[in-house]
C-alpha cells in the first residue's frame, strides 16, 4: 500500500478543465467587495430595486398553503403556473408562446450551459458578437467550439457581415436589448437582416434577454425570437428585475430542441429550486411588475445619468463613451496606446476605483483600451467620486 | 429569403445529446403522480419530514435582518457561514475539513455534473457499482466515459476485484451508506480496502451520501474520505434531511480539484441560490437536526419494517429482497425469467401500484429480474396495500 502521497491532480483533469481559467470578472468582485472601494465592476442589481416585503409575504403564503408541495422534488420542466405566466408574457400574436414550450433554468447562465451542452461538439462554430457577454464565454467554452466574432458597431452586431462561408456554424448567441458589456441595442432593421441570414445559412440563434425589460424610455424592439421562432431560443431572467439570488431564469424553446434541453437539465441539477419557483409566481402573478419596473428604469435612468454627466464634467480629451438608452452598463474607450487592465490595477490599489477591463469579453482580438463600467451598484454620489477619481488617473497617464 | 421551413434540430445536436435518452425514472415519475396510484417508484422523502415552520421562521429572519443579501448574487463557493457549518459538522479529528474545502450546490446532482465536467475526456474509465445509482450514469454520460461496472455483493462493491487494468481509471463513484437503489451498506472492512486500492492503482474516490444521515440503528462506518482525504470528493445534500425542493448540497474535496470545480460552477451557473443558502443555515445552525434526523430515522426505520413485513406476508416463493439498515430503498428480485419493466407497466395498468425496474441502474449488463421498491412515500396502510397488489400480479405470473 501507498502512504498518502499528494494526489497529482493535473493529470487527472479533463482537457475542458485544464483549458478553465479563474475568470476576471470573478477575481475583481473579490477585491470590490471591500467597502473602501468604489465599485462600477460587478454589474450588482441596485439592493433598493430588490422587493424584500413582497418575497417574504409570498414566501409566507406559498409555506402556509403549499409548505409540503414547495418543500418537495419537482418535474424538471418547472412550476407549471409559472410557465403559464412567462409563456402569456412573452408570446406575442405573431409568435405566440406555449406553456410546454418553456423550461425554468437556475438563473440563466444555467440556460448558456444547458445550450451548450445540447448544441456543442468540439470544434463546431459558434458565432458570438464583439464584444460578447464574458459568462457566455466561459460556459460554451467548457465544451470546445471555435468562436467567430462577427463584426459589431454601436447598433450591436452588422448581419450583413454574416455570409455564405458561415453555413455550418452550430449557433449565433447575441443580447440585442442593452448589451453585456456595451449597454448597445441592435437596431431593429438588423433583427430583421439577422433572423434572415439565420434562415438562409441554417443556424440556430440564441437570444439572451436579461436587459430588455430596463429600457429607460419604456418598450424596445420586437424580439428577434418574434421574426423567427422556429430557430430562436429566447433566453429571459429575474435576475435584473426581482433577485438575481434566487437564480430564476427560462428558456423558450422550439419543441425538439425544449425536449434535448429537459433532459440535459435533469441530468445537471434535476430541476429549479421548487420554493423560488413558487415564491417568485407568488410575487409577479397579479401584476406587482407593472409598477416595479418602471422604478427601476427610472433609478436607473437616473444613475446613467449620472455616470453620464459625471464623465463629461471628469474625462480628458480622448476618453470616449457610449450613452445607452437601458440596462445597467455603459461602454468606454481609453486614449490609444492606453492599456484597461493596467489601469484596473492601478485604479483599485491607488484610487479605490473599479471597474471591468474591456479585454475578457472579446472572443478574438481584443481591444487593450475598452472598458465597461455599471452604473447600478454605487449610489449617485459615489458615482460623482468615483468617475472623477478615475479621472484623475486617466489624466495622469496611469 | 427562405420561409419559415421546420430546422431538422437532430442536425443540430452535439455527439452527447444525440446520446441522450429519457429518463425511466422521469416517464414513471409522471405516471405516478396520479393519486390512484401507489408509488414505490420516485423515492420522494415523505413531505411530513419537512420543517415547513422551521423554514418560514428562517426565511422570516433572513429577509428581514439581510433581505438585501439574501436576494443578491454572491460567491460561487457558497455562503461562508453554511460552509463553516458543514466543515464543523463533516470533519473528524483524523480527516479534518476546512470551510475553504466545502463548495455549495444546486443539489448534489449538480455535483455529479460539475466532477464529469472537471474530470472527465471521453473515452475515460469510470468505476461504479453494480448496480449504481441512475442520475450519476445519466450525469457522467453526457461527458463521455467508459464504464466499468465493478462486482459488488449485498456488502457493496468488492475492493479486491480492483486490479492492475485498472490502472488510469479516472474515478471509482460510490454511495457507501444505504444505497440507491440498493439500500446496502458497504462493509467497513471495504471502505479501507477500497482506500488502499485507491492509493494503489491511483484513482480519485467519489463519495455520495445523501443517506448517511439515516441509520435506523443511528451511525454508520467511517466515511472513506476519512481513510483518503487527498484523493476523495464527499458529496453531502440537505435533501432528504430538510428539503430536496430547495436543491441545495455540498462537496467536500482536496485544494487543487475544489478550485476547478468552483471555476466549473461559475460557468455552469454562478452561484447556488443567495436565498435558500442562507434559509438553510438559519434553520440548522441552532442544533434543530439534532431532533430531526432522529425523527425522520424513526418514521423511514417503521416505513421500511412495514413493507418487509407486507413481502414476507404477501410475495410468493422465488421472490426475494434485502433487508436495509437505513435509507429510503430495499431492493428485490423476480423469480428468474420474470422482468421487472414489462412487470411495472402491468402494475401501474391494472393493479395501480408502481416501482422503479433494476434495468436503469446498470451500467453493464443489467439484471431483468430486479427491481427497487422505495418505502418513504406512501403512507404505512398504503403500502401494505401496495405490496398485496404487486404480489398478486407475481403469483399470477405477470
Amino acid at each position: 500500500m501507498k502512504t498518502d502521497t499528494p494526489v497529482d491532480f493535473e493529470t487527472f483533469f479533463s482537457a475542458r478543465a485544464r483549458a478553465l481559467q479563474s475568470s476576471v470578472i470573478r477575481e475583481t468582485l473579490k477585491i470590490t467587495e471591500r467597502p473602501e472601494i468604489i465599485s462600477f465592476a460587478g454589474g450588482l442589481p441596485a439592493p433598493e430595486t430588490f422587493p424584500v416585503r413582497e418575497m417574504l409575504a409570498a414566501l409566507e403564503r406559498v409555506l402556509t398553503r403549499r409548505g409540503a408541495d414547495a418543500l418537495q422534488y419537482s418535474t424538471t420542466e418547472g412550476f407549471a403556473p409559472l410557465r403559464e405566466w412567462i409563456a402569456a408574457r412573452k408570446g406575442t400574436p405573431e409568435a405566440p408562446v406555449r406553456p410546454d414550450q418553456v423550461l425554468i433554468v437556475s438563473g440563466s447562465q444555467q440556460g448558456l450551459d444547458l445550450l451548450a451542452k445540447a448544441l456543442i461538439d468540439p470544434g463546431d462554430r459558434v458565432l458570438v458578437e464583439t464584444p460578447t457577454y464574458l459568462g457566455a464565454l466561459q460556459a460554451f467554452s467548457l465544451f470546445g467550439p471555435r468562436f467567430v466574432s462577427i463584426a459589431s458597431d454601436a447598433d450591436g452586431l452588422m448581419p450583413e457581415t454574416l455570409s455564405e462561408p458561415l453555413r455550418g456554424a452550430k449557433f449565433l448567441y447575441c443580447l440585442p436589448n442593452f448589451q453585456n458589456p456595451t449597454g448597445r441595442l441592435l437596431a431593429e432593421e438588423r433583427r430583421h437582416r439577422l433572423a434572415e441570414k439565420a434562415r438562409e445559412l441554417d443556424f440556430i440563434i440564441l437570444e439572451d434577454d436579461p436587459y430588455g425589460d430596463l429600457s429607460y424610455a419604456g418598450g424596445a424592439p420586437c424580439s428577434i425570437r418574434s421574426l423567427a421562432p422556429e430557430r430562436t431560443v429566447y433566453m429571459g431572467s429575474f435576475s435584473k428585475i426581482l433577485s438575481p439570488g434566487i437564480r430564476l431564469g427560462y428558456l423558450i424553446a422550439p419543441d425538439v430542441l425544449h425536449a434535448k434541453l429537459v433532459q440535459a437539465k435533469q441530468a445537471t441539477d434535476l430541476h429549479t429550486s421548487t420554493l423560488s419557483q413558487m415564491a417568485a409566481y407568488e410575487v409577479v402573478k397579479d401584476g406587482f411588475l407593472e409598477g416595479h419596473i418602471p422604478a427601476i428604469r427610472k433609478l436607473y435612468g437616473d444613475q446613467c445619468r449620472a455616470m453620464l454627466d459625471a464623465l463629461s464634467r471628469h474625462m480628458p480629451d480622448g476618453v470616449r463613451w457610449s450613452s445607452p438608452k437601458g440596462g445597467m452598463f455603459l461602454w468606454a474607450e481609453l486614449p490609444r496606446g492606453m492599456d484597461a487592465t493596467k489601469l484596473m490595477r492601478r485604479a483599485v490599489e491607488t484610487a479605490r476605483v473599479a471597474f471591468m477591463p474591456g479585454e475578457p469579453f472579446y472572443a478574438e482580438n481584443p481591444a487593450p483600451e475598452t472598458l465597461r463600467l455599471a452604473f447600478v451598484t454605487a449610489p449617485r454620489p459615489r458615482i460623482e467620486e468615483g468617475i472623477e477619481r478615475l479621472a484623475g488617473l486617466i489624466r495622469a497617464g496611469c
